[in-house]
C-alpha cells in the first residue's frame, strides 16, 4: 500500500514521524514548503515533492483547516482514500472524486516536542466498512486508542479540546504574564500545575476545584480584582462567575 | 521545640503529614471539627483537641482565609511564633500579642490526593531574622524548594496560582460538562490535557499557543459559539478574545 502525507507542519512532521517509527512505509511526503519538506525527508528518509504528487492508495491531508479543501482538489487519483486529520471539518470538505475518510488524532503538536504517539487517541470515519479497516489497521500500529467517531461527535470533541488545551495554555500565558511582571520565576508554579493535572487523573474536576471563587471569598476576590487590568480582569471576572454559578454560589 | 497545627482541612492534613514524614514532631493538632481531627490523628499518631489549645513555641494556623483572624485569637501564649499558611493575608491580620509569620506552601491540598511534598515552594515571612531561620529550617526539612517572601509578592503569586490552577481546573471541569453532554468519555481527553502541561516545561506558553482562536480560524470560532451557551460561551469568547488580543490578531 502506497502512502503519501501532505503537508509539512507540526501535524503533517508527528505523523510521518509516528509512521515511520512503526514501520509504515510512506511513499511521499508532499507539500509546498520546501525548506520544512527537506528537514522532514531528511530526518525520517522519507522522499519530499512539492511539484509532483505521486500516484498512492491513500493520501493523508495534514494542512491547516482553511486550506484542505484547496489542497484536496490536488488529488486526481481516483482509486484512492483520502482523509484529512481535522477536528472541525467534515469528510465531503475534501474536493475529488475519490472516497473520502477522516483520521483525527487528539493531541497537540509541536514539532520542537516529543509525543508518546501510542497513547494518542485517533478517530476514524470513513464511506464504507473497508475503508474504516484500513484506517483502523494504521493507526492500529500507532496507538492503543483507535475509535470510530461521526462528524457531530468529531465537532465536540474538538471544542472540549479548546477548553481543555489551548484555553489551558493561554490561562498559563496570561499566568505567566503576572509573574513576569513581579520578576516571580514561572517556574515555582510547576509543581502546582503538575498537580493541577495528575488530581483529575484520579478525581472529577468539578470535586477538585479550590480557591477563592468556590470558597466565595469576596475579599480576595476584590483584592485580585484590583491587581489586575485588560484581558486578565476580563478573564477573571468571567472565570470567577463561571465557578460560581456551577457550584450555585 | 513543640509545634501545634491549627486546622482539620486539606492544609493541615497535609503539612501535619509532611511534619511526621519529616521527623519533625507535632505537640498537638487542633480544631473545631473532631471527626476530621480524630482521623488525622489516628493516620498520623498526633495527639488532637478541640478545646484545649496546648502551650507551643510556633502554632501553624492551617484554617480558611476567613477564620485566621478569630482563630489566631485562641493563641495566648505571648513567648510563641505563630505562622499562617494563606496566600493573600499578611501576617499582620494573625491578632494576638506573639511574633507573626507566614509559612505559605504553594500547591492545591486534597486529602485524598498524595503529594510529593520535596517539591513544594515554601514561602517564609517573619518579624526578624531568627523567626525567619526557624521557619526556614523547619520548611527545608520538607521541601528543596524554600524562599523568603514578602506581602506584596505573595499576593501575586497567588494571583498567579489562581489563574495557573483554579482557573485551569474549571475549564477542565467546563471541558468535561461539554464531552459528557455528547456521551464522549473525558478520558480520551487526558493525554492532550498531559501534554498541555508537559510542553510548558519545555516551550514559553506563549509560543506553545494553539487552537482556533490563534490561527484566526473564523468559521471554526462561529462554528464553534453556535455549540455553546451560557458561562461557557461567555468563557468561549473571553479566552478567544484575549489570545487575539495578546498574538495582535
Amino acid at each position: 500500500m502506497q502512502i503519501v502525507i501532505i503537508g509539512s507542519g507540526n501535524v503533517a512532521f508527528h505523523l510521518a514521524k509516528a509512521f515511520v517509527l512503526n514501520d509504515i512505509p510512506l511513499a511521499q511526503i508532499f507539500g509546498r514548503n520546501e525548506k520544512e519538506l527537506n528537514q522532514i525527508s531528511s530526518a525520517l528518509k522519507i522522499p519530499y515533492s512539492t511539484e509532483k504528487l505521486k500516484d498512492a492508495d491513500l493520501y493523508i491531508v495534514c494542512v491547516s483547516d482553511n486550506s484542505v479543501e484547496n489542497v484536496s482538489q490536488l488529488i486526481t487519483k481516483k482509486d484512492s482514500l483520502v482523509a484529512h486529520t481535522s477536528g472541525s471539518l467534515p469528510k465531503e470538505i475534501l474536493t475529488g472524486e475519490y472516497r473520502k475518510s477522516i483520521f483525527y488524532p487528539l493531541q497537540t503538536f509541536s514539532k520542537s516536542k516529543e509525543l508518546e504517539y501510542e497513547k494518542i487517541p485517533f478517530f476514524i470515519e470513513a464511506e464504507n466498512e473497508e475503508d474504516k479497516k484500513i484506517l483502523f489497521e494504521i493507526a492500529s500500529k500507532i496507538s492503543g486508542n483507535v475509535m470510530e467517531s461521526t462528524y457531530e461527535k468529531r465537532k465536540y470533541i474538538h471544542l472540549t479540546a479548546v477548553f481543555a488545551c489551548n484555553f489551558v495554555n493561554h490561562l498559563f500565558s496570561r499566568a505567566k504574564e503576572i509573574s513576569d511582571s513581579q520578576e516571580i520565576p514561572f517556574e515555582y508554579f510547576l509543581p502546582l500545575i503538575d498537580e493541577t493535572v495528575q488530581k483529575i487523573h484520579e478525581i472529577d474536576p468539578k470535586s477538585a476545584q479550590t480557591g477563592p471563587a468556590v470558597r466565595n471569598d469576596k475579599r480576595i476576590l476584590e483584592l485580585h480584582e484590583q491587581l489586575l487590568k485588560d484581558e486578565s480582569l476580563e478573564i477573571y471576572k468571567t472565570m470567577n462567575h463561571s465557578i460560581q454559578k456551577m457550584y450555585e454560589l
